[in-house]
C-alpha cells in the first residue's frame, strides 16, 4: 500500500521517504526524483533533513561513465584506510561534482542544476548515446555520487539501493536525490516515529526496506 | 574593530561569520574553532548556514599528514576534469572523511566528533609529534577537509585561508569547521546584509576579507 502510494508519489516528481531498517543505520532519508529537481527541493532536503544532499545512480550507469567508487580512487593512490563501514561492507561514495554550469556549486539553485544534469547523464548512458562527463562537470565539487550496488537490494540494503529500486518500480529515470533525517535534540538520526509524524504532516509517503523488498 | 571582538570570540570557542568580497563569491560562512566543535555548532551550521560542513586546516598540515587535494588525486587516477572554478585558480577540497568511533559519521555528534578529532591531528603535527590520520580516520566520509593555500591569503582569499589566518590572530588551534549560509527565498547564497542582520541577533561578529587581510 505505501510502495504503492511512493510509485504513484515519484511518477509525479515529488518525493519519498525511505528507512532502511532498525539494525542497519536506523536512518531515513528524503528521496526525490533527480530529474525533477529544483531549488525548493534543496531547500526542503537541507532545512527538514540536514543531512548531505548525494544523488544516488545505479550500477551500470555509473561504470559507463566511469564513476569509480572513493574508496578505490583513495587505494589506487596510494592510501591505505583500512578501518570498514561499521554498518555494511562498503561505502557507496564515488566522487563529488558540480555541473559545469553552476557558480560556487552550493547554492539551492545550483545543486539543483547538477542533480537535474546528473540525471540527464544518467538517462542519456541508458539510452545508449555518448556522454561526455568529464566535459560537463566539474570535479571536486559539492554534490556526491552514491553508485548503488550490483544487484541492487540483493546485495546491499541502503538507501542508496532501495531509492534506485523504486525508481525502477516506478518507471523513471534511476537518478534520485537523497539527504538523510536528522534530529534536532539528540544530535542522533531523526527517530522513526518522528519521521513517519513529518511524512503524514507533508504529505509524503514513509516506506520501510523490507517494504520496498517484499512488493 | 572587527578583527579584535572576532579574535575574543575564537579564543572563547565560539562562530564569527566571514564574508570573503563582492567580486569572489559573495558568501558568508559560518566559521568556528574544530576544537570545541559540539554537536550544537554543527546544528547551528546545518540549520542557519544550510551548505556544506568542513574543516579547513593549513597547508603544513596537510602535507604531513598527507591530504592531498582531490583535484590532484583524481588526476593521478586519470580522469581529466578541465572545467576552472568559476571564482578561483583552485578548489580547496582535500579527501572526505568520519573518524573511526564515528557510526554514519553523519549525525551532529557524529559530524561534531570528526571535527574535534581533526584539530587533534593538525595540533599533534604543529607539535612535531607522530600522528597515523589512515588509522585514525575512515575514507570517504562525511566531513570535507578543506587545505589552505600555501601563503594563506597572499595567495588566495577564500574562507579557507580567511579561517585559518583568524585562527593564528587568535593564536588557537588552526582547524576551522565552516558553512556557507545559504537564503531560503531565493535559492542563492545569504545576501551580505542579511548575514550582518544574523550575526546582530545572535551576538556573532561578522568579519569581511578584506578587514581580516588589512589587520
Amino acid at each position: 500500500m505505501n510502495v504503492k502510494k511512493g510509485i504513484k508519489q515519484l511518477k509525479n516528481g515529488k518525493p519519498i521517504l525511505i528507512y532502511d531498517s532498525s539494525d542497519r543505520e536506523g536512518e531515513t532519508d528524503i528521496v526525490a526524483p533527480a530529474k525533477h529537481t529544483n531549488p525548493n527541493t534543496i531547500l526542503r532536503m537541507r532545512r527538514d533533513g540536514g543531512g548531505l544532499i548525494c544523488v544516488a545512480i545505479p550500477p551500470k550507469a555509473a561504470e559507463k561513465l566511469n564513476l569509480k567508487y572513493t574508496s578505490d580512487i583513495l587505494k589506487q593512490t596510494g592510501y591505505k584506510f583500512n578501518k570498514k563501514v561499521p554498518y555494511d561492507q562498503r561505502s557507496s561514495f564515488s566522487i563529488w561534482v558540480n555541473h559545469k554550469d553552476t557558480y560556487t556549486g552550493i547554492t539551492d539553485k545550483d545543486r539543483s542544476k547538477t542533480a537535474k544534469e546528473l540525471s540527464k547523464a544518467v538517462e542519456t548512458t541508458i539510452n545508449k548515446e555518448n556522454y561526455n562527463f568529464e566535459k560537463q562537470f566539474r570535479a571536486p565539487g559539492h554534490v556526491p555520487i552514491l553508485r548503488a550496488a550490483k544487484g541492487l537490494t540483493k546485495n546491499r540494503t541502503g538507501q542508496t539501493e532501495l531509492s534506485i529500486e523504486m525508481a525502477q518500480k516506478a518507471n523513471i529515470t534511476p537518478a534520485m536525490v537523497l539527504c538523510e533525517m536528522l534530529d534536532n535534540k539528540t544530535g542522533e538520526a531523526l527517530p522513526k516515529e518522528k519521521a513517519i509524524e513529518y511524512g503524514e504532516k507533508n504529505n509524503i509517503p514513509f516506506l520501510t526496506g523490507s517494504q520496498i523488498k517484499n512488493y
